[in-house]
C-alpha cells in the first residue's frame, strides 16, 4: 500500500501553523510498513484538492487529509472527496447526536453550520471525534481510500488510533528501525568509514542524517513482523559499532543531555556548573532530563570577573595575565564549582559568544571547556562557527561531551 | 510571482523531522506579497524531484527547494534541478575555498565528497553559507526560477535573507507589515477587543498568532512603496494601542528578551537571578541578547535545598515548613541573590516542572516566581499546564515579564 498526505489549510500555506501532523502521519505509516510516496499542502481551495486528489491517486491506493472539516464555508474537504468519488453526503444521526452531546458540555449553541459535520456518505466509516465536532471518515471506492481527518492535532492524533486498527488490515509486513547518535564526528566522515555497508544496503537500508552537532545513522528493516526486523538489523548495528567505537554515544531517543545525565546517575557522581558564555544554557540542558536532581545540585552563571573571583575563587591574577577567556580561568572555574558545591565534576565554559568581544588573538567563537573530575582536570579550546546562538549551542553539547568522555574514561560506558 | 516550496528529505516523509522551514518560507514569502500555490515534499529520489518540480512550473514560475544539499550520494537536489534546466555543475572556486576554511575551522577533514558542494552551474547566484558546508543557489532558465537551500533551519534561515534580497527585484509594489507583541492577554480576548477593527479590515489587513505566551497581531497594507505603507499602518497601529495599552510590550523583531534586557540597560539597572526549576534557562534567555553583561552580572542555579541556604541565604526553618516551592522560599531567594551579586534587581524561580514530584497541593506546575528591586518585593504564584519543557517555557516568559512590569512601574516605559 502506498499513501500519501494532503493537509489542507491556507494558514499552513501562509507559515502561520506548522503541519506537525504530516510528520505525525509520517512516522505512524512507516512503522505499520506503508510507504509514504508524498506530502501535499493546499490552500482552503476546491479546485486544487481535487488537482491534489488526482495526482495523489496516479501513484498511490490511500490518501490521507487533515484540515477543512469544520463548520465554516471555508471547510470543503469532506465535500470535495466524496465529489471525487462521487458519493452523496446524508444526514449521520449518531454524528449530529454527538455533535449536540459536545456543545451541550461545553455550553456552547450548536449552530445549522455544525450540522454539516454530521453529513457523510451511506458507504463511508464514520470516525468518531472525541476531542471536538468534527467526525473525520474513510471513504472507499474501486480499492482507492480516502481518509479525511480533523486538522487541530489534539483531535486528529487520538483519531489517527481508529485509522490504524482500520490499516492494519492491509499490512504486509512492517518497516522497522534503529538510530544509532554519532557525535565528535562530521557526517562526510561518518560515510566514508561505513561507505561500503551504505553501497551494498538492501534490506537493512542505513541512512544517514546530520543533527545540530551530531550524526544519525538509521537503519531499517522491512521484515513480516518487529522480531524478524530486530535480528536484520542487530549485524548490521554491530558492524557499525566496531567502524565507530566510542562515536555512538545513544541509540533512538538518547540525546546528548539524556545519556549525559543517565551516565551520572547510573555511576552514582555529582556535578556542578560554570558558566560564562553559555550563560545558564548548561544547566538548563542538564536539568532538562526528568531526575536530574540526582546528580545536579547547583550551579553558577558567573557573568562578571568579579562573581568570577567570588564564587569560584578564580585568582585576579589569571584574569589580569591571561584574561577570562582562557585555559587558566576555565580550569579555575571547574575546580572551584565542584569545590563549592562539593561535587564529583565540576564543568566550566567561558569563551566569546558574539557579536562583540573578538580580538585577532580570541576571535568571536572562541571558547575553553574545563572539566574537573575529584581534582583531575582536562581542558580543551574550541572555535566554533556561527552567531552568538549557535556558538552556545556547540558550546553547551561540547560541554556535556566532556563530561560524557571523562565519565567513561575513569568508569567505561 | 507564484512559487512552491518542495521540501526533499526521506526523513520529512518517515515523519523524523518535521517540516518547520516549509513555514518559515510560507511566512516569509507572504510578506513579500509572493503567493505560495502548494507546500510538497518528497523524499530523497530523482525521479519523484524531477516529477515535482515538473508539476511545480505547471503553476507557479518560483519554486524554492530545502534539503538534499549534503555531501553525501543520497544528496540530490542541486543535481537534480540543475538537470531539469539542462545546466551543467563545474567548480565554484569560492565555495570550495569557503568550505575548506570552514573545515579548518573546526578540526575536520574536508572529503572528496564534500567537493561536490561546491560545484554550480556558471550562471547560478550562488548563496554563501556561513552556518554550515553547503552553499545555496538561484537557478534561472527562460523566466522560471529554482531556489536550492540546505536543509537545517539553522542554515536556511539566514541564508533566506539573500534570497529576500533577491526576490524584492520581482515585487510590483510592497506588502509591508508591522507585528504588535502582546502578553498578558488569551488571542481570543484580543481579539473581542479590537473586533470591529478586524471585521472591517481590507487594506490594512489585522492577522492575530498565538505564541508561546503571548500573542502577535500583524497589521499589514499592500502599497506601491514602504513609506506609504507605514503611512496606512500607522493609524491603524495608533487605535490598537489605545485599546490594548500596557500590554504591547513591542513590535517586529521584539522578543519578551530583548525587550527585558533592552529595559534594563536604558534605566542603568543590574540583576542577578536565583533558579530552581528553571534550571538555568532565565539567566540563558537574559544572556541571549547580546550586550546582556551590561547588566547581568551572575545568576545560581540552586537546584538543591542545601544550596540554597549556601548561595541565597534562604532559612533552613522555612524550607522545612513551608517547602522550597514556596512564596516564602521564592522571596528569599530573590532577595538573596540581588545581595550576593550586589544588584538593582533579583529574580527567582522555583516549582515543580513535573513529571515527578507533584502533590495534591502543589500539583506538577505550580511555580513560584519573585522579583526584588532595592528591597521591595513581590511574588506571583503560577499552575502552568503541559509537560517538564514547556513548565520551564512558560516560567522563564513570565519571570521575565515580571522584570520588564518592575522596571516599568518604577521608570515608566
Amino acid at each position: 500500500m502506498k499513501a500519501e498526505i494532503i493537509a489542507v489549510g491556507t494558514e499552513l500555506l501562509l507559515g502561520s501553523t506548522v503541519n506537525t501532523n504530516a510528520a505525525y502521519i509520517g512516522q505512524e505509516l512507516s512503522k505499520l510498513g506503508i510507504g509514504l510516496y508524498r506530502q501535499t499542502v493546499v490552500g482552503d481551495n476546491v479546485k486544487r484538492l481535487k488537482k491534489a486528489l488526482s495526482a495523489a491517486f496516479e501513484e498511490c491506493d490511500l490518501v490521507i487529509t487533515t484540515g477543512g472539516l469544520g463548520p465554516t464555508q471555508d471547510d470543503l474537504t469532506k465535500e470535495t472527496a466524496c465529489e471525487f468519488f462521487g458519493q452523496e453526503l446524508v444526514l449521520h444521526q449518531p454524528s449530529l447526536d454527538r455533535i449536540m452531546m459536545y456543545f451541550k458540555g461545553m455550553d456552547l449553541k450548536v449552530t445549522e453550520r455544525n450540522k454539516k459535520q454530521a453529513l457523510f456518505p451511506e458507504t463511508a466509516v464514520v470516525l468518531e471525534n472525541n476531542n471536538g465536532t468534527a467526525p473525520g471518515a474513510i471513504l472507499e471506492k474501486d480499492g482507492k481510500r480516502i481518509v479525511v481527518l480533523p486538522g487541530p492535532p489534539n483531535e486528529m492524533k487520538p483519531m489517527f488510533e481508529l485509522v490504524k486498527d482500520y490499516l492494519k488490515r492491509f499490512q504486509e509486513g512492517v518497516y522497522h528501525s534503529r538510530e544509532l547518535k554519532i557525535f565528535g564526528m562530521g557526517e562526510s566522515t561518518v560515510v566514508e568509514i561505513i561507505a561500503d555497508l551504505i553501497d551494498n544496503q538492501t534490506n537493512p537500508t542505513i541512512a544517514p542524517y546530520a543533527g545540530e552537532g551530531e550524526v544519525k545513522l538509521r537503519i531499517t528493516a522491512s521484515a513480516d513482523d518487529e522480531t524478524e526486523a530486530e535480528r536484520m538489523i542487530e549485524p548490521v548495528e554491530k558492524e557499525i559499532r566496531t567502524r565507530l567505537g566510542g562515536h555512538i554515544y545513544g541509540t533512538d531517543s538518547d540525546t546528548i543531555e539524556s545519556k549525559c545525565v543517565e551516565l551520572l546517575i547510573r555511576h552514582g557522581l555529582s556535578v556542578a556548573t560554570a558558566e560564562s558564555c553559555s550563560g545558564g544554557r548548561l544547566a538548563a540542558a542538564i536539568v532538562d532530563s526528568p531526575g536530574a536532581s540526582r546528580t545536579f545540585l547547583g550551579g553558577f552563571v558567573t557573568y562578571s570577573n568579579e562573581e568570577k573571583m567570588k564564587r569560584l575563587n578564580v585568582s585576579e591574577t589569571i584574569l589580569q595575565s591571561s584574561g577570562a577567556v582562557s585555559e587558566e580561568c576555565a580550569l579555575q572555574m571547574a575546580l572551584g564549582a565542584a569545590e563549592a558545591v562539593g561535587t564529583d565534576i565540576g564543568i566550566s565554559t567561558t569563551g566569546i559568544a558574539g557579536p562583540d568581544g573578538g580580538t585577532d588573538e580570541k576571535p568571536v567563537g572562541t571558547v575553553y571547556i574545563a572539566v574537573a573530575f575529584r581534582g583531575e582536570t582536562t581542558v580543551q579550546k574550541f572555535f566554533f562557527r556561527g552567531n552568538r546562538d549557535k556558538v552556545r549551542t556547540r558550546t553547551v553539547k561540547a560541554a556535556l561531551k566532556m563530561i560524557i568522555e571523562c565519565v567513561r574514561d575513569h568508569f567505561g560506558e
